[in-house]
């Protein structure tokens, strides 16, 4: 685990409380229990509210940086003039409004997307299968570029890596993790929310700030189950592969497929299953 | 499990695929699999595009009822005129379009309701805690109304029967589950769907479309973890209880606290945690 990695997770908001256990045996006892925090975040655009998300407090600008990659708002660090908690100039602030201004000359059209978000971006036809419906998804999304292929023992590595980087979980059970990961390099960032999808936004996050976009022959590894929400993060930021520690959904393997990403899923113990993309797998 | 439990699992919808399964010690192989659906479903009111969520398809009635009553749209069954999916008249049908009719003189008031989601209904402070923002997400709920105190062992005793109604779980690891259980009755309904809140809008629907809200004295079981979003899905609904798998959430502890909701965690192997509501609890 390289600094950066450390740093980080001294940041994952917990709070201690009482609880009170019951068991068969014995009277409601008072039992120490730590919760992960859950807040949510009020995201405005030159200064008017876009969303609002619920998740836990910290590494905020990631998560907004990733959140409008993935809306489709932005398309690389070069759109995004600053992010700052509200009252806040500059560097990572607290707090649960936070601010995101274009850049000199970059328009962020909120408007379009609000209607998109909102899906009033509608077919007049009644698709029985949702094709349409999917098509409209997934419309700025690309195939990511070629890449040297992955080794199965690197896959194989992940989840297990993942959760050495997981100390919120273990104390709260109450986290979710994402990471983004290359062969040469192993995790440059890990990121626990309380909210699966944050912590996808906020590793991309991480990877946009750093003008590490798009991110061809890195992976994301998720903690949990893949949605076709993670899918479609991982194409946005040009990632080449995700490996889920749990279950793909039908719709995250066809559209894997239909990008040629490489998708595994329940990764435990050294195995793990194709789902899409096998051509990026070697060894 | 009763007549109704057995018939609505049938409809977990649920493909077979061939994944190439990769372990240590043998090449790529061939390996049968099974995988949930998720598919868009696109929810209008009157004709116009209100919102699209990703689902497992089926229950997509009770799974617009409840959603619409978390939204606060409706209060009750009086409010609408009918859900059908497009191009059907009555009945459960199937497809990725649904529309909802209000019941006649019955307004669903899209426009402010569609602030308050896109999250326009913002206040001028920025307060650090988030708790005006948090107020105004709680502003319709109630405190669930005064019930008979649940027994210890009734409580000990709802994770593991609802684990024996998750037969999608137990093909394709990719479900949540959610289900609504009384002492004197036990479960009336369980859902499972790849979404978590789908999964409780769909049983909160169903008990909304049988004019059994508000649900007092019934309990809100949960295969995963406790959010925000589910205590506010169940005070929405009147339930006393709210009943986890796993974590809750700092937010779902303070909001079940503030309402008077009783909510227990880690409910496995006879024992739980009570986070909020001991007061609701005997035995």
């Amino acid at each position: 685990m390289n600094a950066k990695l450390s740093n980080s997770h001294a940041r994952v908001q917990i709070i201690s409380i009482a609880a009170l256990r019951s068991t068969e045996a014995q009277p409601l006892l008072l039992h120490p229990d730590e919760l992960s925090v859950e807040e949510p975040l009020e995201i405005r655009i030159a200064g008017e509210t876009y969303a609002t998300t619920m998740r836990t407090p910290g590494h905020d600008q990631e998560l907004v940086a990733g959140f409008l990659l993935a809306e489709g708002l932005i398309g690389s660090r070069r759109d995004l003039g600053g992010i700052a908690h509200c009252g806040r100039l500059g560097g990572e602030g607290t707090g649960n409004t936070i601010d995101v201004l274009p850049a000199p000359g970059a328009v962020l059209d909120v408007e379009a997307l609000g209607h998109t978000r909102r899906g009033t971006l509608t077919s007049a036809a009644c698709g029985v299968c949702g094709r349409k419906l999917i098509d409209d998804l997934v419309l700025r999304l690309r195939c990511p570029a070629p890449s040297a292929p992955f080794e199965r023992r690197f896959i194989a590595s992940l989840s297990e890596e993942l959760r050495e980087h997981q100390p919120g979980f273990d104390r709260t059970g109450g986290l979710h993790a994402a990471g983004i990961a290359t062969p040469s390099a192993g995790f440059r960032v890990v990121r626990e929310d309380v909210g699966r999808h944050n912590a996808v936004d906020k590793v991309i996050g991480r990877c946009l700030l750093d003008d590490g976009l798009p991110a061809s022959g890195s992976v994301l590894v998720v903690s949990g189950r893949t949605s076709f929400e993670i899918v479609q993060k991982a194409l946005a930021a040009g990632l080449s592969a995700v490996v889920g520690v749990s279950a793909p959904s039908s719709l995250a393997v066809s559209t894997a497929a239909r990008f040629g990403l490489l998708l595994c899923g329940f990764a435990r113990n050294g195995a793990f299953n194709v789902y899409a993309g096998a051509a990026r797998l070697s060894g």
